[in-house]
């Protein structure tokens, strides 16, 4: 496995769904910060499992505890080592199917290449791992959030219902969105299609079934000159970034795959001086231009599939020996990942911004 | 920068569009791989400009030469480097705009990064630096191909004009679809819906604006258990090399975005035995799960923004004093990127299998 | 910080001194290798404190937690994250001086890079890190035995008393030389050598003053074709990795500096054929010709400097200050650090044979 | 093979000794550093073949071409690619001895590795590749020294001639210490050893035979506050460095194995402010604390091991047979390597430093 990200700051995940514990360490981060155990909870309560009908009933309470990297309220330029411990694992349920590839997951992926594995929640395959990608966004957006970044995500699509346009985020109407987010349990900002994405999910949920979704991201604030061309370009290693999520299919920027639609006349973003500031009239790009940071809003969504465990029978195979068996997915599963996913590409976003902020030199070594 | 990719089949680029030459180095090739520069010139030739009414006219031979790591017609192990002299670059265009933010262009966070930038033809921010990513794509394949793996790619949307549905490449499809592919001028294996592709690019052209598309791959013959979860997932390494091309906006693989329009018992791929091996009956996870290969075709599309030169006059600013100014970006234009980045496409997913081959021990460090 | 090490075996540590815990994790062991905490902890035990008159008196159990990576009895592939609680961390002794820069340590140096700071017990700057260092490389040594692979290090140098010779390990007198080792309170197998060293450490100690030494490390069964020319050279890698060891002042393979008294005709090693494997009659190369094994035991030598804290006054600064100060250093240090760093080595040249042992494919991602 | 070292400052090297050329990738440089072709011939004529008796007599011009990342004399922030064509291979007296193990050579390893492989004039093995570092280290000491970091090394020790004590170099000092050692045929700071070390090598010419030797090299002006620990602390990337040099078989700093010697009273450098400064009394542990630069000059020292190419006979074995044979081997060798050895150990100072001076936020990636 390949279980770190980031060059200058980076994070390293571990952990199983069912294991003792699940954790990160960050290494790189700057000197100086001051960081405590409820900067990291707050963005693991937003993942938590178990708080409403369309997710999980899982209890997990997710307390963090930071094990090294920070004195004296602030951080010491050493690595960052953050612990939660599994409290509610359940593995009875996965005896009897060990052997069997549940459809749309990792199971015979992952038996083929690592013969033997850990069968119990999905062991890593779980996206149980996304804690430690949690613990580890939470830190590189405190830090990002002293050079003015600010990151929001939130639903834009929930199966079939979809939220006609981005909100739009900017720095004033940052805070009310971030609200209005949060009191939507599907973490969609219109309250009106939250409701009909509710119900979208929960008939889903009643039939056995799963829904996926589309989650937009902004980041706000960047300043132009982030990302490193040829290959670690900026949207480049944010896409991997989304991309290395669990059940997310697709990602685009700016426009996306609705551009192709257009002409370059009409795709090309105008430069013009506002403020003292060059800008571009619109954001087609979304923020990014030759793989670095314009100085626009950087703006991308990431297609989330359906989830893979449903109660509905599906026909499958023993992966020893192949022959037919059905499955019915039984254990505690999200109906739809989509809600709990918002903190976790914001976190993703946050990651690969505090490492080019740093690759940059926006961010210096050490805080003053 | 940072022009380099993979981590034990690792392609670093050189080179700026109008400087004295463009090249790139592979290091990490297995050795004992026969390699000829025919091998590489094939595919450069399916990328050069000049050869249609729908690309540049740009008259680059691009000649390749292997400087090293091959003796005797086979590679010894050691970096593979190729260079390519430019012969065809007319920089007199570029003086007069060299101040300019040529819209949808990175001149400007180019300045912004770098300060003093090579504004000659772009630079590097030039699409010309994929002709070193063509070059290691070829030694790629090459080494792919001793595994059974084959990578075919096509068009299948220009501007509004889209091919209803892929043409589902398999082992026995394959040298029919590769035919057909490159006698089209747009590279779209449907000769009805080519000529129609041809007619929209032309149009643009006419008008001095220009088009965007979309291009799907398929990666066959991959056996399962390539990829390293959690971050270096299959299709996140994909993802990233596809997104650092110039002008993709978007990333996507199996059903991509439109799974999200499906219930989870419709979007599993269900799992059978077929020919004493276990294979899934569709394939609307493009061949990845848990971020592995499931030995099912790796099937991906990225989306190409319309070409940002264009004859069309655009309003801009000069950079230094973000004076108003009007611009029609002259030069030798592709209206359209897309064919030609057809090749460019299958090399980058070629770059990423080797190196996963490599990393997952189906690719060993040295050949019979 | 960079605190990781490897490729494709890669160790990351975390802790501090005088923190709750200390800790690592390992990515990139292939599963299925048989693990158990007993594995590591016998390594640990080796390098704990507080075992002889010749080490510091600390009380540290240093019992290990594997908390991922393992399930019942042997590795899935994913991060083996270990831990270890620091149970008897004074930091009184530290709260008065930590201002001053103690000679020969790194206070002053991380004041400059990190501004904050943990001055308790050295913080990160603790050799109490390598604790981590020992988890990951029990690990590698365990993962390397399957592959023929022993490790063994010991002490040729204690201040001024040195080992005429190496005790020059074969397959053969290994499990005796293992134990000559252990059984030493200094690890030097000759145990007239290990009384005089024993005396040369307790004579400085009682002068309140402190003494280094040189470790030899030998290891057996490595195949030819580890090492990757031309940067990654196996000797390039090990060196790097003993001189990442706090105090380590110098590193040499098979004949080491001495070498250059001798002409080439006789440095150089005569190959020969010797049971139907091509050898050397010598080994003055330590087992590496070119950058990679050759089949021959590698030889290596590590110098340590006098462990910096000692009772006896020194004259120092206040680093806020510059003013003059002098410091006797408290705390319960080592008089020697060698005897302890004998594991360590070990350990250290573990983790580079597994990383290389992957990269040159002698070691399958996947265990039988 | 791997053929890339540094982290934010990378060198990739290519080319094998009698292939049409060789050369190297910068990437990572900043932008804006003024940078011409002399400034690399400078350091590439100091390396060359054919300058005095106790060199090899091959004639290479070894003229560099700059093909990229340069643009009106000042580098763009993209990659320097740099090319030299190799003009006086001769390959004719290797065809015959292609299957024989040259002793002390890397024939047996790279075949058994490689299997195949480039015998002529040991192919990517010579020290013909490291024209491509001293080319990338020009680059590297040339940003360096807009920093105020000036790097200077020399021979200390030729077979069993030994310059008793190190020049000590200071900024004061530096310019007449370069002169004496550009002036030396062997590259040795003090006229009358330089002469006893030249009449070593050439006595062992005389009888067919080789010597090695030591270079010492000083980095000053280097601030404090450059290194990564844990595992990239400034001595272990040094280290490695150096290790991967061919021929060096020991690498030590400061006072280095020598310090072993001494109580840690007498190690310890004291402390004391000095010109507003904090610097220490003495430099034994040259000019590194805890893996990061203190401010002193960093003092290292390389032994190079006597050059494997003798004309005097040596028993070995055919590879493929192991049938046993004489071989005196013929072709145009150095029979010490040391003298034009002194400029690469700069280089490769020169490009740990530049990584590190990146990585600390000591060089900005866009100068002024």
């Amino acid at each position: 496995m390949s279980s770190s990200l980031g060059k200058m700051f980076v994070l390293t995940t571990w952990g199983e769904s069912h294991g003792p514990s699940i954790g990160c360490v960050v290494d790189g981060c700057p000197s100086g910060l001051a960081l405590a155990e409820a900067d990291i909870q707050r963005e693991l309560d937003r993942r938590r499992p178990g708080t409403s009908e369309v997710v999980s009933p899982r209890k997990e309470g997710d307390k963090v505890e930071i094990l090294s990297g920070v004195f004296q309220g602030r951080t010491v330029g050493s690595p960052i080592a953050m612990l939660v411990w599994n409290v509610d694992a359940d593995s009875s349920k996965y005896e009897a199917i060990q052997d069997l590839a549940r459809p749309g997951h990792a199971d015979y992926t992952y038996a083929v290449k690592y013969g033997h594995r850990d069968w119990r929640g999905g062991g890593r395959q779980s996206a149980r791992e996304t804690v430690g990608r949690v613990a580890g966004g939470a830190v590189a957006r405190k830090l990002l959030r002293l050079f003015g970044v600010e990151i929001v995500a939130y639903t834009v699509k929930i199966g079939r219902v979809k939220l006609p346009e981005g909100p739009g985020a900017t720095a004033k109407t940052l805070p009310g969105l971030r609200k209005r987010v949060d009191s939507s349990p599907v973490r969609c900002p219109d309250p009106g299609v939250s409701k009909r994405m509710e119900a979208e999910i929960l008939a889903a949920k009643e039939d056995g079934d799963s829904v996926g979704g589309v989650i937009e991201a902004v980041a706000l604030g960047v300043p132009p000159g982030l990302g490193e061309p040829v290959f670690d370009k900026l949207g480049a290693d944010l896409g991997k970034a989304l991309l290395s999520l669990p059940t997310v299919k697709g990602v685009e920027f700016g426009e996306g795959f609705a551009i192709t639609d257009l002409r370059g006349s009409k795709a090309n973003d105008i430069f013009e001086k506002r403020g003292g500031k060059i800008v571009t009239r619109t954001n087609r790009m979304g923020g990014l231009l030759g793989g670095i940071s314009s100085g626009m809003p950087i703006v991308m969504r990431a297609a989330f599939k359906p989830a893979s465990s449903i109660r509905k029978e599906q026909e499958t195979v023993e992966m020893k020996t192949g022959r037919k068996r059905k499955i019915a997915v039984e254990g505690r599963h999200d109906p739809c990942v989509v809600p709990r996913a918002v903190p976790i590409v914001e976190a993703m976003v946050g990651l690969v911004l505090a490492d080019h902020g740093i690759r940059s030199g926006m961010i210096p070594r050490k805080l003053a």
